[in-house]
């Protein structure tokens, strides 16, 4: 069956590549991968990104069902970062991604 | 080993990301999938997209060497635009991700 128009707005591909690219979000990915991760962690582990910027990246992500936020009650209260099932299901995607890119694309590196 | 700042600029899933993403060149690896295309093929089976676009495209993906552009002697000489060898071993992982994108994300189409 030909598909009209409204199909390249909604390609299933197109869509979720727009959730992953972007300059914070594939490293973001790699950190959340290894569990759950503070605020504060995230911050530490990622280089140059402003705090106003990581938070915005961590919303996106939770607006698109891809990471949970959890607040664990204490003093000060901690708020916690995971990737939802959704997103874990993402892992062995963008393994195979970054295995292609070192095996073809010149420069870049395996966040190890 | 940790890696230092310069590494999230050369993050090889994001600079893979980054040359897949965008409106038109999934739909247009879709497409190409399927074997070698004139542009007048590519340019009929995509809707509005622009001559101009495409070929910008086309231009992008040629220079990331994940296409090649062959031209063939005839009157009028025809050109074709096929994946290389590179680019084709993204195949398996934009299904997955089509697939992963199908399960997960409500609204958006299989190209089929």
């Amino acid at each position: 069956m030909r598909h009209t128009y409204h199909d390249v707005e909604f390609c299933a591909t197109r869509v979720a590549l727009s959730l992953l690219a972007g300059k914070w979000k594939p490293i973001l990915f790699f950190h959340l991968f290894a569990g759950p991760r503070r605020f504060s962690e995230l911050w530490r582990d990622i280089p140059r990104v402003s705090k106003k910027v990581l938070l915005e990246q961590l919303r996106q992500l939770e607006a698109a069902g891809l990471v949970e936020r959890t607040v664990h009650n204490g003093f000060p209260p901690e708020v916690t970062y995971q990737l939802s099932a959704k997103g874990a299901e993402l892992g062995p995607i963008l393994r195979r991604l970054d295995e292609w890119a070192v095996k073809h694309i010149e420069g870049v590196v395996q966040i190890s």
